[in-house]
């Protein structure tokens, strides 16, 4: 990881203590054994989507590649897992020169994904890649699930401005990582500055009800706002009586105010009489933003409504009801022994309880119809079909331990976009029903 | 924050960009009116339980007090913000010499809450309150999320260890947190390395279905564990089939093996046929740990069943269903001037869909029955009544700017289990209900 990447300016030398301790009492066990060497492929994929969902998107890839180029065990981890006694001297002595020299592949970020979509494969010793079980799904659950609400979202927005604000219902590193999501997902904004400061994304925010509640009137605060912020500024409309609120910011900021936002009550409602009001007094041109525990209903429900720009906070970073993806990271091949040479074998825990893998390296494919609309997700084991050759959907990411795809975050952004416009049109429905398209095995 | 609050040996300067944008716009108008200096109280509450839910659980002050004292913003922050023009050079002067000076009173960590209780309370100007507001707020809403499902899990566990094991499930940091709230809502052990190194939370963990599927059989992957970790080690039963491993297990590791984890099927079905082969095999003292998406529901119906251990992870980290807390920060009260002997004037926003909030500084007692048994929980904003004096809930925390209360996790801990105790035996059944104590505003 870079050392600025929690959204500070901040040192972090290593993601290596982002690991359950069982990847490294298997590491201490296989190297004991001597089949710790044997070349491995491990991959990421999601048995379902969330309940009634219709596709998955792949969010957090770039945060991957840091993770993995800085999972690194210094002198402090050594010595916290010595004084713990958490592996032997032989293992502590392997992970002191530990880096991964293997290969990554998988889906770009911003692409969607289905149930059994090889979204993630890595590919090196046992050793090597057992330790980055954790840090990686960490980072896939997390990202996934909210670039997947924020696509619900976007989607429903149908073009309006969307302002990630959720920073204060999760935790404050998940939010940086949550507003970086809900953009690839096709926000416009996010409210943290730490987003803005690590990633670049626009910020906003102007006042909270605080602000008016200091002020000995509202008209008090207006006008300290408008004075400091300018006309251009967006006015919180809603600490007293609405209507009043409106006539009394736009005798301030004039017909040039910026924008008013409204926090609670009836949106629907409020929304047409704000627009009426402001439009009555001239500020034709004055917007509304609306900010009430939004979700991708509410903001469909508004669609018909005088609304310029949603903002949305908890369902946002909750991932609006499924604030996980179920993305697991299974062993599917490996070595039957240690030389380097020896061809790989597929393997796969026997299905109890629904819990389903199959074994052995994927490739993967959207297969389109004449008019490129996506109609299968194609996951295969043996020889990519020709037909399919264009539409595989893996890219080598990290290739002999270094990174090699990486990429402005506008990019993935760009990408969801087009990959969800290619979907089928009831993916975008807000219903619940079943994934858009089916997945095939080849 | 420490520099390694994150759980790492990172160097974090600053927390001052976990902090929505309007903070800072805020700040810079209240400068300009003049009404920056205007002592203020904030407070945090919550309107409301989370549906169905008997009583909330305070986790993270320990957090919020590490965020307070590093929140200050170095070069590169006020460059950041300079750049982005996201406020004018006064209000950027200011920050460069930021210290919050004020005072901090709040529920202890580990203490219940109930709607309207006043979980925490900050006081001194307006605008070095004011900017607390984001990071505090993501603090106590995830942790204490987290802690909620941690205290209903504990309590259906009913003495039983239970694991935390979500990491892979939340966001790398997020999982942290999530590990130190589980611990204050009656965890035992954690799987996170980053955890236990951070909060000395005790770490477990050995193997996972790929060991064994390293392996050529799974014969050799339980030699290579049992080698390699001791007879004390847990094996993993249910790659292939759950009698023959148990078998094979008990044959390489004799009865003093450890325990056995079941991860996949009836778990309740299993757990009795496993017993029952380990008891014939002569491993009566071999532990059974169950660790398939497991919830406090689910632990509870496996209390007859002769399981000796839980492993949680997807449903704990997100808050079994109630991944946030619904904690806001409002101002509660202000100085009518900048004054510093000015009296503080009640403010509140008025009422509109139902977000009310009940101006003036709180106190808030825990009433108690002639038993010692909680029944009701009582706050006001007058002089707080002598029978309720030694039963009040906030303490201070932070005193002109100095943290005055840090304490070990461990007394968060004891606190929680006590202060659990101690309501109404109602508390803790897991079906929807009522808060199991009512608000009275006295």
């Amino acid at each position: 990881m870079n050392p600025a990447d929690l959204g500070l300016p901040v040192d972090v030398p290593s993601t290596a203590l982002f690991t359950d301790q069982y990847e490294l009492t298997m590491l201490q066990a296989a190297l004991r054994a001597g089949t710790a060497d044997r070349r491995s492929v491990f991959e990421v994929f999601t048995r379902r989507l969330p309940d009634g969902r219709r596709y998955g998107v792949v969010a957090g890839t770039g945060r991957v590649l840091d993770a993995v180029e800085n999972f690194r065990f210094d002198a402090g981890v050594l010595g916290f897992l010595r004084e713990r006694n958490i592996v032997d001297e032989p293992t502590l002595q392997w992970l002191a020169s530990y880096r991964f020299s293997g290969d990554i592949w998988g889906y770009p970020e911003g692409e969607v994904y289905f149930p059994g979509s090889p979204i993630l494969r890595v590919e090196g010793s046992f050793a090597e890649c057992v330790l980055l079980e954790t840090v990686i799904l960490s980072i896939l659950n997390h990202d996934s699930a909210i670039a997947a609400a924020a696509s619900r979202m976007s989607a429903a927005a149908a073009g309006r401005p969307l302002i990630e604000m959720g920073a204060r219902r999760t935790h404050e590193l998940a939010a940086v990582a949550s507003a970086r999501a809900a953009y690839v997902g096709g926000f416009t904004t996010t409210s943290d500055l730490a987003a803005g400061f690590r990633y670049g994304i626009p910020t906003v925010g102007t006042s909270a009800h605080a602000f008016t509640l200091l002020h000995d009137s509202e008209r008090d605060a207006f006008r300290a706002q408008v004075d400091s912020l300018g006309r251009g500024t967006t006015l919180l409309v809603d600490t007293y009586d609405v209507a009043e609120a409106v006539r009394t910011a736009v005798e301030i900021a004039g017909p040039e105010l910026g924008a008013v936002r409204i926090d609670s009550g009836d949106l629907l409602l409020v929304a047409h009489r704000v627009r009426q009001q402001l439009d009555e007094l001239g500020a034709t041109s004055t917007k509304i933003v609306v900010t009430s525990d939004l979700d991708e209903y509410a903001i469909a429900s508004l669609a018909a409504a005088p609304v310029d720009a949603y903002g949305v906070g908890t369902q946002l970073v909750t991932g609006s009801g499924h604030p996980t993806c179920s993305m697991v990271y299974k062993l599917v091949a490996r070595a039957q022994s240690a030389d380097p040479k020896a061809p790989l074998v597929p393997v796969a825990k026997k299905s109890m309880g629904g819990k389903t893998s199959i074994g052995g390296r994927k490739w993967a494919a959207r297969r389109a119809d004449a008019d490129g609309i996506a109609e299968a997700e194609v996951v295969g084991t043996g020889p990519v079909p020709t037909e399919l050759a264009d539409r595989q959907l893996l890219v080598e990411l990290v290739k002999g331990g270094a990174v090699v795809a990486r990429e402005p975050l506008d990019t993935a952004r760009e990408r969801h976009i087009a990959a969800r416009a290619a979907l089928p049109m009831s993916a975008i429905q807000l219903s619940r029903g079943e994934p858009v398209l089916p997945t095939e095995y080849a």
